[in-house]
């Protein structure tokens, strides 16, 4: 494993992590944007840009785009959160400078003026086909309640409306700011050579300018209020809760990946014995976010309406005895094993290794082997565990539910 | 890269691929059975016996079992489809025999009645869910369309009547046939030691009792009916199109896999140019099933409700053409390059490779290396692909929608 970085004039960085007994390669352009830098009169623009790279350029039209994708066989794809514009893909090694090249090309797009328009619908689809989806569309109900005014809470699809005002000007305008070089970073991972790379980035990517670009960083603890949804022919009650976290950069991240391992994983946690073991619910899991200079916990929860009151019940007495007893020994070790084991399967394909060298480059501008998350991870302990609970007070959420007729 | 194999007098066989350079190991058990091998009374069993693996044996309790788990931090699950119940780890190399020493113990569970009728509302309870997801409910009650009275068009869960009327004796039985060791085989991929393994699962594993055992072969063309079912809140409209494919065993299977993708995969096939790319539907994807004696290719589609005469008149055009001219000898060489990197990547993990071999197992009882797949989907023609095209008449399926009421 060698890890190798080389920085352009114009800030734009290239980190790579080369592995010559892997039998893949995995490269990506990481970009510090995404909902929360957006205005609520551009609400959605990020996620609708992040369809319009694959629209082509000033040389390629989209049709010559897939087709150049098809020709390396790539596992390509591009997601887009509150934070971060990921476009990542994974080839066989003698394909990487071939889809290394095109990323490049891509992240100047042309954006036509017809493919806007046309590609407006597919989002505007986007959006309705989230919202028949209660599980996804609870959380970002849950977010937006949980965040209020704060950037965060900015839904990453977008509303209709929001979506229905953007106009091509607004969205060329944010892509100059925010996908400046000095606002993004190229990954690789896996078998490749680095000279190589560099000398394939170079020339091109030189060539685009360097911006002024910020982001606004404050924490927030969330609203704590809570709120309900009626969808007549729903099945079942969709519960979010969300509190507040620690924040990608904070050393305690490790004890709060821990905690919410502890809490909710979906197996062998406080939620999967009192909730999901008993059958109270057919669901319950949490999760930590770690974010730019803030965090959450959220967790999901299935069940049935009749359950709802004894779900909530049995969530409140989970935290009454954490606040009062803390986390055990036990409890620490286990969750350690399942962090551990899923951060070394996860890194041992080049594509999972890609997505943790760009995040902590995003988040930290920092290099970290696998081996130093291991060994932050280890030298957790059960009073820092313990004092997370007392600092974050996570019994205290932010709570959104969708369910059906309160009458059925 | 070296193959093992071992059989035991009842007929258990134990298969491995040992790889000294990884870094994780899988294991995982393979029981040739689903909700094909049901009868409408008990339809629903295979994978609520899944389920109740997990509450226990005769010498460790539900939370014993758990916590086993815990201490080796295995990534693990299970999962029932119409064919195959799979059970599987993975795990650091230093934890595979006592994960692969649990699993041994939980392919003997005990089925407690007290379990048996607790787990019960789980199972019904993830019924009511998957029926709040449109795109799964519109697949699973298309399959039943598609092959009316013919085994494979029962859900793999169940009905909330069939779960209600199953009794704890009726899964009993239904274990003792299918769970017998000359219905099953046990895999491992990864970094081990096969003599350990063998050593490890010859005593408890040579006690289990060999049993009469079949399952109904029969190829079944579907019924071509088309039929919709309104829900009056959802926002768009959920398409499934199944028609006949060829089996798991057919050699033309590698000529399907490459038909699918070049008609439906998610980016550069036909669906996503006419469909996607033009924005009248937001999602539109084939895929190739193979089974048992039998196959499927089926499609999803998702769009808005105005729109579906259009997109169905569309996929007449996109099947029409391909009955008329067949496919181009560049679209089979991308879909090829798609295949290939796929089959790669997905096999350079433990995981990946397990699930790979116990299939091969299960369906051929043939070993397979990842290169004799390569050589297989490379020597496909044009020429294979297009009387594939003549012989399975895509066009020409069963149709389900789910969408909002029509009035709306």
């Amino acid at each position: 494993m060698e890890y190798k970085k080389n920085t352009l004039a114009n800030g734009l960085d290239l980190i790579g992590e080369v592995n010559k007994s892997a039998k893949s390669a995995a490269v990506g352009f990481f970009v510090k944007t995404g909902s929360r830098d957006e205005t609520e009169q551009i609400n959605g623009v990020s996620h609708f840009l992040e369809h319009m790279v694959f629209k082509g350029t000033e040389k390629l039209s989209a049709i010559e785009v897939n087709e150049a994708f098809d020709r390396t066989g790539a596992q390509f794809n591009a997601f887009t959160s509150e934070e971060v514009t990921v476009f990542y893909a994974a080839v066989l090694p003698e394909y990487l400078l071939e889809v290394t090249k095109l990323w490049i090309d891509l992240m100047r797009p042309i954006l036509r003026g017809e493919d806007f328009t046309i590609e407006k619908n597919v989002i505007k689809e986007e959006i309705a086909m989230y919202k028949d989806l209660p599980s996804f569309d609870v959380m970002d109900r849950c977010r937006s309640l949980h965040f209020e005014a704060h950037p965060c809470g900015k839904s990453v699809l977008g509303s209709v409306e929001s979506i229905d005002g953007l106009t091509a000007e607004q969205m060329k305008d944010y892509f100059v700011t925010r996908y400046a070089p000095n606002n993004m970073v190229l990954a690789c991972a896996g078998n490749f050579d680095w000279d190589q790379i560099c000398s394939l980035v170079e020339a091109p990517c030189s060539r685009w300018q360097k911006q002024p670009v910020h982001r606004k960083l404050e924490h927030f603890g969330g609203s704590k209020k809570k709120q309900r949804l009626e969808k007549p022919n729903l099945q079942c009650e969709h519960l979010c809760l969300m509190s507040a976290g620690v924040s990608a950069q904070d050393p305690k991240r490790f004890s709060a990946f821990l905690l919410a391992t502890i809490i909710g994983d979906n197996v062998g946690s406080r939620f999967y014995w009192e909730l999901v073991d008993k059958a109270l619910a057919e669901t319950a899991v949490m999760q930590f976010g770690a974010m730019d200079g803030t965090g959450l916990l959220f967790s999901y929860i299935r069940c049935s309406s009749e359950n709802t009151p004894k779900v909530l019940d049995t969530v409140t007495g989970i935290f009454d005895s954490l606040y009062k007893d803390g986390i055990t020994k036990d409890e620490l070790t286990k969750a350690k094993n399942k962090i551990l084991s899923a951060l070394v399967i996860k890194n041992e394909l080049p594509m999972g290794r890609l997505v943790d060298l760009g995040f902590n480059w995003i988040y930290l501008k920092q290099y970290r082997t696998v081996e130093d998350d291991i060994s932050d991870v280890r030298t957790v302990t059960v009073d820092d565990v313990n004092s997370l609970i007392t600092q974050l007070k996570p019994g205290d959420f932010t709570q959104f539910s969708i369910g059906p007729a309160k009458s059925a």
